[in-house]
């Protein structure tokens, strides 16, 4: 069989087509961690809010698409991006079958332009507790991105993407505690925090809060990058 | 927009050709962690070692393809599988644009029917450190499931699926060294073991070994699922 005949061969097939899923993580300047939705214009699902997302082009990657679609629909540019898992079921969409990569991205929506992000027609931000009834099997690929961040917050410092470049501790705590879905103690959370020696006490604390002001923490991206590298344990 | 235009709206688009690709990791009698692969009998990358996979059928889903290829070509059923990752860069195979959701699968080879997936022509077992040179990207998809094992390793007892049901300490420190890359303190290593509480120590030990007979173990499959539910570290 020449190379042409092999070309045949994998033209052969019918195939699916091929779409790409974002579901943006960011957490706002009260602390509360949201997700990304767009309010479908067209039918299946017309009305309802989804993932932003779209098909993917010939002559691009799966992550270049993925970033293409969120630039296009929500104007979010730059962002910490990860393939997340590829769903595929045969009856996940009504129109045809439909293979859809996702991804996910992680962003702090103080120091973005969200108003960029809610430009796009019909974007909003949704607590990640109180999202509206998602389109398509989208709700399965909320689940599957906040397992993986649970799986991701035990061993790298995920909130790195998600929180301000200054915070305090009882705002990482939160953000843990809010993608865990339980307290956890304060004491103790501190203690395992401050062991991994990630951070970096700063000489600044909180501006403009009722109660007594905090110290401020930035992150030591050197060893945050190290760490990532050789992978750590954070048991919580 | 109706819902027939909708559909014609989904199918609007060129579409990339859908296969899937198993990464089969087996551990043999001796202990060596070795990867299944086919000698491929078409261009292109002819004679060439590769991943076994095909083509998605529009009927299955991505696991149900996996698990039929596998079956197809190498005989194995039933095996656990999970989902590795998509590579969809626009050149990794030359006869067109051929997206590929990529699988691994964990089993072991002295309980397995071994001869079952080597009936198969051309599909042989090779050690994880002696690869043949393989087609396609098959490398980044070898490169990606072993730094998977790697991460998986800390947080879950991944031994259970490659180990025999009854095995020494020493065979299962040798698992994590050869996934690891590296060597680990036998004192410490069997300490942290210890602790996870997952295995049952057996009034059986090794039989037909020219050395002291160890003694032999196996998983607490209740305290495995468990823990695999839970999530939990394991600080290496």
């Amino acid at each position: 069989m020449s190379m042409e005949e092999g070309k045949q061969y994998a033209y052969r097939y019918p195939r699916p087509a091929l779409t790409v899923d974002c579901i943006v993580f960011g957490l706002d300047d009260e602390d509360i961690l949201k997700v990304l939705l767009i309010q479908r214009q067209l039918p299946p699902y017309k009305d309802q809010w989804a993932l932003p997302g779209g098909f993917v082009q010939m002559d691009e990657s799966l992550e270049e698409a993925a970033r293409r679609e969120l630039q296009e629909e929500t104007g979010l540019q730059d962002v910490f991006l990860e393939q997340l898992y590829t769903f595929g079921e045969p009856g996940r969409d009504p129109r045809d079958r439909i293979v859809s990569v996702a991804y996910y991205a992680l962003i702090n929506l103080t120091e973005y332009n969200l108003q960029a992000a809610t430009d796009a027609r019909d974007a909003a931000w949704f607590p990640i507790n109180q999202l509206p009834p998602l389109a398509f099997d989208h709700p399965q690929i909320f689940e599957r991105a906040i397992a993986r961040l649970q799986g991701k917050v035990r061993y790298e410092p995920i909130g790195f993407e998600l929180l301000p470049t200054k915070f305090t501790l009882t705002q990482i705590q939160k953000l843990y505690e809010t993608i865990l879905g339980h307290e956890l103690d304060k004491r103790n959370f501190r203690k395992k925090l401050l062991k991994m020696d990630l951070l970096i006490p700063l000489d600044e604390t909180q501006q403009g809060v009722a109660h007594r002001a905090a110290r401020l923490y930035q992150f030591d991206a050197q060893k945050y990058q190290q760490h990532k590298k050789q992978g750590f344990n954070f048991e919580l």
